[in-house]
């Protein structure tokens, strides 16, 4: 195998009450990355689309993970990244993460699996760097993983698979920008006590309806006291849509990552669909050009493509 | 039935990571409490063994529960209780606990189970604002439920059962006195993000590793980073407690409640029997009196005793 293809997908994370340790893989949206396997030790970014990604390794979200693997293979190894785009950078959505993640993976598939998932968390890690300036691993965990996933640790790394039962999520991608690095800003460094417990009980609360399969208590749990009432704020009807989703009879949902968009959890295809409809009709009223997406759990992460 | 014997166990609150939120029931230590049903609306309070329990029921953990039930009760019933306490008041087990939801669950089968288990909650939270000054279900859940509880939230009550795999812990009781009400001033009202960060992580994760049958998720996921760090100040002994049981291949554990007994989890009984002897090592050397128990996970919670 010299060039291989792969499905990228969108994550969402922190899934409301779990800021920083839980993400979940989406079916939709997803990119599609090329990468072709070259005979010297470089590595070359090439963007299909109209994004204007840095074309140096070092400074882009794909190659910078790929210049760390590099440093672990022999000499005469490298790769070229052609990639194509269709999450949003900005959206909230886990792009970064979908570039990062999706070009170690390619990668290790032209090397015949050398390496360990864990292994390219670690180094699609350093592509978040690059985007955000911080290693975090809640959108690149499900994205190489799969399903739902807990970060239970980062230094060491320790992620663990969370089952969970059929879900439809509803996703509206609002086209302003909230860069996460300014969505890091705005929160505190110090936190209540009381809101903690509060915040480790709905988390406690959301993984174990997950591994039962009790979709009222999902609900129940997804409320974030701590992270929500900042960002929130820079979210132009947020609250209107996640009150109105509620009452269409969604289970819950709140920011997707750093934001702006917003995801919504449904037990059912119908109720998922309306949560759609009124999520339109929020941000048409609100002159705000958006984008939305009605999809499942991706349970297998990135794909190999075979045409 | 005009009488019931009832056996009332000891539990785990907090058990490392999930401050006010998870507890464990033990099979062992246990109170015995016998409770007769009176034809008038009062409570009366006996103490079979040497503890000066006030015998004022609205000042007594078992009484002021039974003096909440009574409002919600018809004229002409009352309860006379008899208290045979084996786990030691200021233990970190549960002995406010106990008493507490030994005598509605008592009361209640007198009653032919008029009250569901979360109103026998309510009611025994009255007990634990007696004893400490805070309404916490930790304990009380755990020991009406059995099993490991999940205290989503007080307000409003909402307690999940999280199934776990089998457990050998193993408990010692330095014979030293915190009061709860001290081990809860010695707390911060702010805590940092990052550290909120890396406690709901192991929460998440110790709620994952019980329904996994994870023991090493169990093990790892068995730190706290808030409350340990503080509250073991007050107990001598702990930390060599906890480096030598985990040498010795405990999972993990840690402050009991708030102290001064000290839990550790292991997946064998030869292992937690090894905790069990250099516990006793510790605190002979030391020259403290303590007590120890070898145990496992109650999963019935409160039982009727039968003659």
């Amino acid at each position: 195998m010299k060039e291989v293809s792969v499905l990228c997908p969108g994550t969402i994370a922190n899934l409301v009450c779990g800021f920083d340790i839980l993400g979940l893989c989406l079916n939709a949206p997803a990119d599609r990355m090329q990468v072709k396997l070259l005979r010297e030790s470089t590595v070359v970014i090439q963007s299909a689309d109209g994004y204007a990604l840095p074309s140096d390794p070092q400074k882009n979200t794909a190659g910078a993970p790929l210049v760390e693997m590099l440093k672990q293979l022999e000499e005469g190894i490298g790769f070229e990244v052609t990639i194509h785009k269709q999450i949003k950078p900005g959206s909230g959505i886990g792009s970064s993460a979908a570039s990062a993640a999706g070009a170690v993976v390619a990668a290790n598939l032209l090397l015949n699996n050398r390496f360990e998932k864990e292994d390219l968390v670690r180094f699609a890690l350093f592509g978040e760097k690059v985007a955000s300036g911080v290693k975090h691993a809640d959108n690149i965990a499900p994205c190489i993983y799969g399903g739902i996933t807990l970060i239970r640790s980062i230094f060491p790394l320790d992620i663990v698979s969370i089952p969970a039962p059929p879900l439809y999520i509803t996703l509206v991608h609002p086209q302003i920008e909230v860069r996460t690095s300014d969505a890091r800003q705005i929160l505190r460094k110090e936190i209540q006590l009381k809101d903690a417990i509060r915040q480790w009980g709905n988390i406690a609360g959301l993984v174990a309806g997950f591994m039962k399969s009790d979709y009222d208590l999902i609900g129940r749990s997804l409320e974030d006291v701590i992270i929500e009432p900042l960002r929130s704020i820079l979210i132009p009807g947020f609250h209107e849509v996640k009150k109105r989703s509620k009452e269409a009879g969604a289970l819950g949902g709140g920011i997707s990552g750093s934001g702006p968009s917003i995801f919504m959890l449904s037990q059912t295809g119908p109720v998922a669909l309306s949560v759609e409809s009124l999520m339109k009709e929020t941000y048409t009223a609100l002159g705000i050009d958006f984008k939305t997406y009605v999809t499942t759990i991706n349970n297998k992460g990135i794909q190999l493509l075979t045409d």
